[in-house]
């Protein structure tokens, strides 16, 4: 186990049952744990530190997290944007994590949709946003026209290279997942969360971190795909999202809008293709 | 189809595909979509209205949900906290949909954790707790010492018994729910949305509503059971409560602290109890 995943992952003693035994027993849950977020920008000649958000989260890889959600909030929109990194967060207590990202001069990025303190769940990505006018604004990005790109064959094989390589959900059952492949299906990099939506802000937030380009990438997610995710990789220009799971109504709307690939329920050979069929390369659509 | 099937569940026109072959089809997604709650209540002589939260949810029962989520918060305690209850939603645009409670005359509850506008995403339930320091405040209370009342056997039923009620669910795979058992493994009543929180909130939103009693019955959510929905069902009194998937280590925790049967992994025959195994019947025990 590696430090990363000892942090994600938390032993308990239970005890297991059924209809006529029950036993003690060891099991490894998912750690969901409070990050509070702090951002300390410049106003006038004055530096100001506040919480925007605290969010349930699974401890490891919170830089990630937190450039992540800057970025899908549009309070950041380069690493150059940010004018020191925290190595990591700092624990105050034994279970409060705090982490700080310190704004370069003159960034404001749109600080007024942070101008309050909010609290998001481990399944909530999108918490801040005043009222239904101020979602309508939160206008995506659309992507680029769509090119044919992707070999419908790559897709079935994506979910079982994700599963090998989420260890501690292996342990636990209790994360999920968010992966970047190429068109090739080549895995690229994987992010785990007990919230859906941290695990794609670290994924985005680490390519950000690295210097990865998103664009002509497949990002996969372990369970359904909602707003919140769709919201996200149209943030970061990435052309195709895939669901293990179903999709949202709104889902599919915002995918319609701004050109999105959305696939969903990817189970054993076959999957569902809601938009941007355009996207898979012709020569498999003529075998029809 | 019912009516309140028709506003959850939504007809789109999709590609399947595998490998091999690509061909058209008709398929259904789970809606999701914002609704902004409001609460009307007294300050000094004037009445105020003021946006507390927009929510991403599956429309439908949405008085009980926000009954459900105002009782969750502390806002209300019994249905009489209500001056007028809205018939349902007001629609005011093509997919915006508005509700208002109206607080009686000197119900303050903690009004101070609402002063704010807040965004709750599809899966997130507990927003708008601006610190560390206020997630620590938000006790739950301690639920009365446990007394056995439940057979093991029951327990592995549950999921079948919801799984034949989930209407929604089984048209698009997309909805999570929560149902009311009695401990004889009766289903009292389902509730489900896009939102785990939501699906929760709608079940005690509808038994305040209908004067029904949450104690000695057990909760069974059809994923995972995270922090926000252990705390809903403390508040409630709920003393059991049953998941399908995974706990996280914050929901272990919290029913340690407070004396929840906490159940995960209702599988087959078998499953996972986590805390509060004295409300199992002795009798299966000494099968041992």
């Amino acid at each position: 186990m590696t430090t990363e995943n000892r942090r994600a992952v938390r032993q308990v003693f239970i005890h297991q049952a059924n209809g006529v035994d029950m036993w003690p027993a060891a099991d490894h849950v998912a750690v969901e744990a409070p990050l509070e977020i702090r951002l300390s920008y410049r106003v006038d000649d004055s530096r100001v530190e506040k919480t925007i958000c605290v969010t349930m989260r699974t401890p490891g890889q919170d830089v990630e997290l937190v450039l992540g959600y800057l970025y899908a909030e549009g309070v950041i929109r380069t690493l150059s944007d940010v004018a020191q990194l925290p190595k990591d967060e700092v624990r105050c207590g034994e279970d409060a994590e705090v982490l700080t990202i310190e704004l370069g001069i003159g960034v404001s990025g749109d600080l007024r949709r942070l101008d309050r303190n909010v609290f998001t769940s481990s399944s909530c990505g999108v918490c801040g946003i005043p009222s239904l006018d101020a979602l309508a604004q939160a206008a995506c990005p659309d992507l680029p026209a769509p090119r044919a790109m992707l070999d419908r064959g790559i897709v079935p094989l994506l979910p079982s290279t994700l599963y090998d390589r989420q260890v501690a959900f292996q342990q636990t059952g209790g994360l999920h997942a968010a992966a970047l492949f190429d068109t090739s299906g080549r895995l690229l990099r994987v992010r785990e969360d007990v919230g859906r939506h941290n695990a794609m802000d670290k994924l985005i937030g680490s390519c950000l971190l690295d210097g990865v380009s998103l664009h002509e990438r497949i990002v996969l997610v372990s369970g359904r795909a909602s707003y919140e995710l769709v919201q996200k990789v149209l943030v970061a220009g990435v052309p195709i999202l895939a669901a293990v799971g179903a999709p949202s109504s709104l889902a599919v709307s915002l995918a319609q809008a701004h050109g999105l690939t959305l696939i969903g329920f990817v189970r054993g050979e076959q999957f569902n293709i809601y938009h941007g069929e355009e996207r898979f390369l012709r020569e498999n659509i003529e075998v029809m």
